[in-house]
């Protein structure tokens, strides 16, 4: 078990404090993250697969009951015990206060890309929405060498997605005739939004055989139009976050392609203003709490 | 080109009776099929992958316009004049009047079992709806050697499904209990039902990572519930018949395995009882139409 300095709600990165009699992955001052997860089986198909994420019996870091029957409180606090499994090494050169939400946004976003083949050179791959997902999956998809097309339903995030985050080219999803100039263009799509919305114009924008990717997940059921399916056999998948060893992947790949999203870093007694601004979309694109910080502060 | 004998609309099973002088795949004498296209670009990325039924441009063999302007008017004739690339080689064990829906049916359900991997022995297929589709799907799975579970509305259709097509269980998917007790076991399913249908029942019968592929293409949108496919990185997709290289691979492969649909042979003067009795669901599984027996018997 360790304890440790963290940030953030289930995306927390920070220094080993004190390790079980048990431990043989870290010891202390060792850097190190811990994710959306904190326990699992360990035994079902998914566990024994390195897809903790899907094991049925998972527990969350954040709102779950514990093996102990306490509330699992996730990064709001100034330490955490964890399972060794469910921690993962952070790569030396990657920044702990600005990369933490590769532990949420990262994974959720590069595992579709490999598991679903998205990760190939030269592939054309969409990210619809551009917020805390959608960001770090135009970083991700750009850094396996595809050609990334962001689809979003304002113009005013051309600039930002083409000029800062380097996306190829940019839609207008409510612009018909953009749409329809974009269409059979792309091999598969991310797509990150999380309100209602329509399938069939991202559907339309894929290839045959293309693969669209829902990770964010809509309260209410949205429309599938199944003949445009059949057509040209295409795919909708669901994909969330990964498993451990997934993760850790994740992370030394973005260490080594320097991929990092873009935050902003915020005292605990600014928690409270930063839930308004989130409210308004008001944030490129996550906020980070920095605990230890703002302990010394006090 | 070749001229010939057939039955039914598109599903056509004949005898060669003339050929072009281009014409090298086939002499006069050759049984051969005609599936649902006649033709398509040949030169775009589907057709040079033997994907023609996903050409943009194809032609079905019922209905569509020809390149000669004519109206294509499939099976309902006493010859057809095709192009040889678009016709097939009819295996000699296979009974002509029997397996000519195998080129509709049949292609429409071994490719996805194909494509999607739902073809290993020992995987657990499910198949919705046991009509001209789906009892086809049940003798494609079986022959594949995986355990299939047939999915209906209609508990009538259980001991035909098991005793008679080889199923090894079925669910009635309007009982919640049986279908709760099914949940997570299936690895795949072939959902032939082309009426507006509920998808959350049958995504939860699938394993975490499994396959809903439909086949039947319902004319509203399907209500997409998402967060289900997410929690276990389920997916849904659409398959529509198969190229001609895989269409020859499925017949030969029927041959192998003495994989027929079940059908009722009838003369071309049946065919208005036919359509209504159509319309009753009153047929195992198809009505064929026999043009040659019909025109001698004039």
């Amino acid at each position: 078990m360790l304890n440790w300095a963290v940030y953030c709600r289930h995306e927390m990165v920070g220094e080993v404090t004190e390790i079980g009699s048990k431990v043989t992955k870290f010891k202390v001052g060792d850097k190190v993250g811990v994710g959306c997860l904190v326990g699992s089986c360990r035994q079902c198909d998914q566990c024994t697969n390195d897809l903790e994420n899907y094991c049925s019996n998972l527990i969350w870091t954040y709102g779950s009951v514990y093996t102990d029957g306490t509330l699992a409180h996730g990064g709001y606090s100034n330490f955490i015990v964890v399972d060794e499994h469910f921690v993962v090494r952070w790569p030396e050169n990657l920044p702990i206060e600005i990369g933490s939400p590769l532990l949420c946004a990262g994974i959720t976003t590069y595992s579709p890309l490999r598991y679903f083949g998205l990760d190939k050179p030269g592939m054309n791959i969409g990210v619809v929405g551009l917020g805390g997902l959608g960001h770090v999956a135009v970083k991700f998809a750009k850094a396996f060498g595809t050609k990334v097309t962001v689809i979003s339903t304002s113009i005013n995030k051309k600039k930002e997605a083409i000029e800062k985050l380097g996306a190829d080219s940019f839609l207008v999803s409510r612009d018909p005739e953009e749409m329809k100039a974009g269409a059979g263009t792309l091999d598969g799509i991310i797509d990150t939004v999380a309100a209602t919305h329509p399938l069939l114009p991202l559907i339309s924008l894929l290839k045959p055989h293309g693969k669209l990717v829902l990770v964010g997940a809509p309260d209410k059921p949205l429309e599938l139009p199944v003949f445009p399916l059949i057509s040209s056999r295409k795919i909708i998948a669901g994909s969330g976050i990964g498993g451990m060893k997934e993760t850790q992947e994740m992370l030394d790949f973005a260490a080594k392609h320097n991929i990092l999203p873009d935050v902003e870093i915020i005292p605990i007694d600014y928690v409270n203003t930063a839930m308004d601004r989130l409210a308004k979309s008001d944030v490129k694109y996550r906020f980070v709490i920095d605990i230890a910080k703002s302990l010394k502060a006090e």
